[in-house]
């Protein structure tokens, strides 16, 4: 019957006639036979394949495979005398479907850059390391949703094309139609759209109807940062909550953060420990310690006054009222406390509109969850619900309030308490996966000149 | 304890001090007391609340409640003497935190007209109908996710800014920076970007290392038709698998079909019980048969001569070679077949190069399913995996191949037989909630001249 390679080696099937469908990673040939290891891409690992001399195409065909050909085997799975696997698969017949010339495949038998790999991104996730990276964002992925669906909340389909900007920086890319300046002048949606900053604030409409709601779907920057830690286009998993204050918050971020690394530490083992080799020394320990943990949680004022006595450590000093760099972000949560540190209660000065203002006058009741290698995984707040101290909020950060007047309309009718967060899932990929540069976070990274495919 | 509405009534719990947190739908007063419906959005049905005359703020705020006024009632759940419902919660406190001006807010106590609802997008989820289209929506949403988890696909995040178009359609959106032409005279992107027509060429990509992938997120289109059946901006579903025919591909859809629609029956009942009420009279009865009966699977040849017999029916006569218009689809599944009819093997001339060309050189190995009340729901096909073949498709359909390479990449190196399909999650969304229109399908739905929040 049809086998997946992950399905034989995780239930150690052994006396089955099985057929495997896969590309070669490798061929080895002893005097009487050949070694083929063979990858179907549902599992890291391969199986090994026997292909005896006497086949039929031996000499014609299995003698000439190589890295990247596609082959489908039938065979007879046995126990494997071998070191380091528990069976093999002893071919009947080899059939080759399609070849992939060794002198011009790019992915030959040998370590390529991340870098290189990048420019083939049409190639990369056939990779270990790159096919590993995909099979644990699409658990992670499967887990928020999980961890939410456990808990009622509904998911919303927040809209890509909007007309709104959520932190009102303006950083926005432009929507346009072909020739839609041609017939009338107008705009294909009737104003001018962009591409949404986050979803937010129609996450909230939602929130204010239907109580728990989350939208987890791509935003865009259109910043002309070519860094390790950016992408114009990036998944964000926004969660809101009708009747949550700053604490119910916090509290949810905690528990998603622990829930889907239990998760991947339970079904993502095998890739988990690929990067704990290769990627990131101790990152399974660092994984498990997240998830044992109680978090950190401190004010905006107690981090500074931290910060601030530590003499000649940081290119920008720290000082009451500054935002937080990620040098000093990282230095919290990495050398301070090692583990993952909530900042809470932030100047109202370097916030958005939209965080609720405490009673000082001066914070707002917003948090950032910090954590050892990425700085700011999760950025939330609870919002201002009060149309008053809303609108008046609006006004001094030069916002059209007319604008936004549907947006006040959720405080002018049944107004509740309400919270929410944004968690950057790149980020959470690169914190679970121990990438470096973001740009192996995603399957087809787009930045500043580049959006290949 | 706190609860949420949908717990307390699911659970008939009664004997309990308990906290809802919600919204007002109605208030009806008696000598000594008055009625309250609350609705916290966690299902569609009310709680009753009892408060009495007694209570502190009864006559000082209680009394003016209005529909959309945010509570919080504590108070002792009871049996309920009245019919309809068996539990009841005798306030002992009821806080108002938000009001919510009967002689501005629109929603009050009477039917609206969903065309009436458009146009107020952020309240809207507040109502019965769009609020359990929302429910529903999400839970289909994540029904399909499950599906293919269970199945050990792998979850791709196909980009949304692209300079591939999947279709050579060219109704693509397309995107610009701020001012990216005043720097260098160059786009952002380093050549023209738009919105993906669909994830399908770079889900290829990934089925080709992994084996069974797929991608579900938005996107776009931007073509100029204000219709009950287009949008801008929809989400799609798009499986690809490696090793798989045309007869796996339609297997795929199938179980897949009948896999949400159990998922949603079991799960959504009340919210579909609504619909069948007051949305489509024998919904219910409709996706029992989804579930239960056989596709009817035809080939367009057969199809064809079926239609061309039929006289004086149709706006556009039917011939072989033609494509399909909506009144032929529906005609078949509705009146012919009443039951989803799969139809394949359509003309290589009407569809796109990257369908499989058949032996016989005239047809593709195509798929389309279609559902009654809404035609086609699926489109799929087995892929082109010759890279002859497909260069040769490609040349004729126009394409400039060398914006192509990566993709003849993926028939150059280790290609396989492969297939996939798209099913469109608005026109499945409808399908389920009998909504006629597919702006009801969608929590904010982008059509020309029309994107508000």
């Amino acid at each position: 019957m049809d086998r997946r390679i992950k399905t034989i080696l995780r239930a150690g099937i052994t006396d089955e006639l099985v057929t495997v469908r896969g590309w070669i990673r490798t061929r080895r040939d002893t005097g009487s036979f050949s070694f083929l290891e063979v990858n179907d891409g549902s599992s890291l690992a391969n199986i090994q394949v026997i292909a005896d001399k006497t086949l039929e195409n031996y000499d014609r065909e299995i003698i000439r495979l190589s890295a990247g050909c596609s082959v489908i085997v039938t065979g007879l799975l046995q126990k494997s005398p071998a070191k380091g696997q528990d069976v093999e698969l002893n071919a009947e017949s080899v059939e080759v479907l399609g070849w992939a010339d060794p002198d011009t495949y790019p992915l030959q038998k040998k370590r390529h850059s991340l870098e290189f790999l990048r420019t083939i991104s049409h190639l990369r996730p056939r990779t270990n390391a790159l096919g590993a990276v995909t099979r644990v964002r699409s658990r992670l992925s499967f887990a928020i949703n999980t961890f939410f669906q456990e808990r009622e909340f509904v998911q919303v389909h927040t809209p890509v094309i909007t007309t709104s900007d959520c932190e009102g920086a303006g950083e926005m890319f432009q929507v346009h139609a072909t020739g839609e300046k041609d017939k009338n002048n107008k705009p294909f949606f009737g104003s001018q759209a962009g591409l949404t900053v986050s979803g937010q604030l129609q996450a909230e409409v939602y929130a204010l109807a239907l109580g728990q709601v989350y939208t987890f779907g791509p935003t865009f920057r259109a910043e002309n940062s070519n860094t390790s830690r950016h992408l114009a286009e990036f998944w964000m998993l926004e969660p809101e909550m009708a009747f949550c204050d700053l604490a119910c918050n916090m509290k949810l971020a905690t528990d998603l953060l622990k829930y889907v690394l239990r998760d991947v530490l339970e079904n993502c083992s095998e890739d988990l420990a690929l990067f704990n080799s290769f990627i990131e020394k101790g990152l399974l320990q660092k994984l498990q310690d997240v998830v044992e943990k109680d978090f950190v949680h401190i004010t905006y004022s107690a981090a500074v006054e931290k910060l601030s006595s530590l003499k000649d450590i940081f290119d920008f000093p720290v000082q009451w009222g500054i935002d937080l760099q990620s040098e000093h972000e990282r230095y919290l949560t990495e050398k301070v406390y090692k583990c993952p540190v909530i900042v809470t209660d932030y100047p109202a000065g370097i916030k958005p509109f939209y965080m609720r203002l405490s009673d000082d006058g001066k914070t707002v009741a917003a948090m950032d969850i910090l954590v050892p290698g990425i700085g700011e995984l999760v950025g939330g707040s609870q919002r201002e619900e009060r149309l008053d101290v809303l609108t008046r909020r609006m006004v001094e950060a030069g916002i059209d309030i007319k604008e936004y007047d549907w947006y006040l309309d959720l405080r002018r009718y049944g107004t509740v308490p309400h919270a929410g967060f944004g968690l950057g899932f790149e980020r959470l990929v690169q914190f679970v996966t121990g990438m470096s540069n973001i740009r192996e976070a995603i399957p087809f990274p787009r930045t500043p000149g580049f959006a290949p495919c």
